[in-house]
């Protein structure tokens, strides 16, 4: 038998053909055993495919740069998987790179790329300090397709996917009150992310809905040095005021509370009740057990990347006002009941 | 006064020159109350400075490529900060690549970057099935100066970053017996990574060392699919040969293990004593709080990172054979001693 396809090898092994595409090219998904027999099958039919190498071999410009402030924050790393498991199957290749949250360097970054030979670009924006005239810019000069996700440029004509940041942390919220919370806070950041903002307009809410006034002091701005961060909120837990309910906007925050709770002897969650947004696996194993928003990132990252191939290969724009809204999933744990 | 230099910013602001710099090139290990400091002096003199920017729009070829298996693995993006730590002092720009994993795309993610306009590589390998000639190819091919770190080609003449990980795992292993562990088993990769060969060296030096018996059984090969990997932890966990004692090699697979744990009512440490390979912030907070071995991930980045530009920027190769090992951290927490 010569000139066997995928279709056929597929159906031999009783797999799906897109199992044996990612255990053809080694993919992380699939179990070594299926692996083995996928491959051993292909080698008994001399089926030789490989398609990414080779086809990375031959392609030119079939190359996508990602933007993202961190790494270290599991979300992106989640969401650059999501965006990759779509890049790798269609052969794209992606080179990422970090802002490390520094508008001067996403600027510089833009600039440095107006000059390359992407075809495109997947964006989660470091700032919104100075409003966001340096994509706009960016597109003028470029027209490349991009596509934003969970920091977006609000007020900008392009493609975005976001979750619900503004319901979940209503929910969130309005969990902390019923569990017994009259003094919530939230641990912001100090950008004036829409993200953030969404959130915060969130929790507003479901104060105001549970009959709460909101003060300025309830959003706190943390830092994304860990160190400062804990300093900052060890002061306020050692002030009179002391909150009794915690919405910890980005990951690190809640674990710098949980960091000086641990070290004040403060009960979570006799003393305060906390929700974190999170995606880490190890939430559900922590002391007490956090309980989460989490944002679906790997999931994000994959409509993200789906969009802008979409836009790629259609070479029409057609999809600029495109905004995709997915669902955060809210998990309550022993952090907010023991 | 006009002209003011750097230096003479700093010795004003009683700050040190690399502290002004960062808070110039608004880096996030600067606190905002600083940056607001220098930034102020700054316009006062009229000093403009943003070397990092400038140099961007000018430069031709100062880039990197950082060839890493994962990044939702903590390690990998704490050692991409170290690197950037340096790349972004130098004015370099750096790109990140993923393999997921897989030895494919690494060889085309090679001969990809061969035309490339790349200056350098720092890689951490995702195998060690095949043994590493396409690295020595593509050297041959490009003469570009390559740094390797923690996973590392062993046999071939490239400079490296590693840590001492047969004396960490022995140290860890001894602490396990130390304990009462009379058959601890290591929780091991599937690929013959030199990382992995030297810890499961480490681990049966420690046996034998005890006068405990090594078995092959006692190495468990983990999945890196976290579903997988449960299931297989369940089933030794569940078995009558069940271990009292686990050295865990990755970030994950501790995770799995933790979870297995919890859902079985298997009492950590009572019934199972566990040390793993981390570098979460959260290992200090989790139930039971976990022993670790850290690499010192950013540092290595760093070293990386530092001998690298100096080969570049030499254009000598004579560092060719240098090997940096730097220190592993063992801390014991709960898991070990309740």
């Amino acid at each position: 038998m010569k000139g066997i396809n995928m279709i056929q090898l597929a159906k031999e092994l009783g797999l799906s053909v897109s199992t044996v595409s990612k255990a053809l090219g080694d993919s992380h998904e699939i179990s070594a055993s299926t692996k083995k027999r996928v491959n051993e099958l292909a080698k008994k039919y001399n089926y030789k495919p490989n398609p990414f190498a080779s086809n990375l071999r031959k392609k030119k410009g079939k190359q996508i740069a990602i933007i993202i402030p961190d790494i270290v924050n599991n979300f992106f790393a989640l969401a650059v998987d999501g965006i990759e498991h779509v890049t790798m199957a269609k052969n794209y290749d992606t080179f990422i790179y970090l802002t490390h949250e520094s508008l001067e360097r996403e600027k510089a970054l833009l600039e440095h790329l107006e000059n390359g030979l992407i075809s495109g670009l997947i964006i989660s924006v470091s700032s919104g300090r100075e409003g966001y005239g340096h994509f706009q810019e960016f597109y003028e000069n470029t027209k490349l397709p991009m596509v934003f996700f969970d920091r977006v440029p609000d007020l900008l004509q392009f493609p975005k996917v976001i979750s619900n940041n503004y319901e979940s942390t209503f929910d969130a919220t309005a969990r902390l009150i019923k569990a017994g919370c009259k003094r919530p806070i939230f641990f912001s950041t100090q950008e004036p992310l829409f993200t953030n903002m969404e959130r915060i307009r969130g929790f507003q809410a479901a104060l105001s809905s549970a009959g709460l006034l909101f003060s300025e002091d309830m959003i706190v701005k943390c830092s994304y040095d860990m160190d400062q961060n804990y300093s900052a909120l060890r002061k306020i837990f050692l002030s009179k005021k002391r909150p009794d309910g915690v919405f910890a906007s980005i990951e690190k925050f809640a674990i710098s509370l949980y960091q000086v709770c641990k070290d004040l002897e403060v009960n979570i969650p006799r003393d305060v009740k906390v929700i974190g947004m999170n995606n880490l696996r190890t939430a559900a194993l922590l002391s007490p057990s956090l309980s989460t928003v989490s944002q679906p990132s790997f999931n994000m990252g994959k409509e993200a990347a789906t969009l802008l191939l979409k836009m790629i290969e259609k070479k029409t724009y057609a999809a600029a006002n495109d905004i995709i809204v997915l669902k955060n999933e809210l998990t309550i744990r022993e952090s907010l009941h023991a």
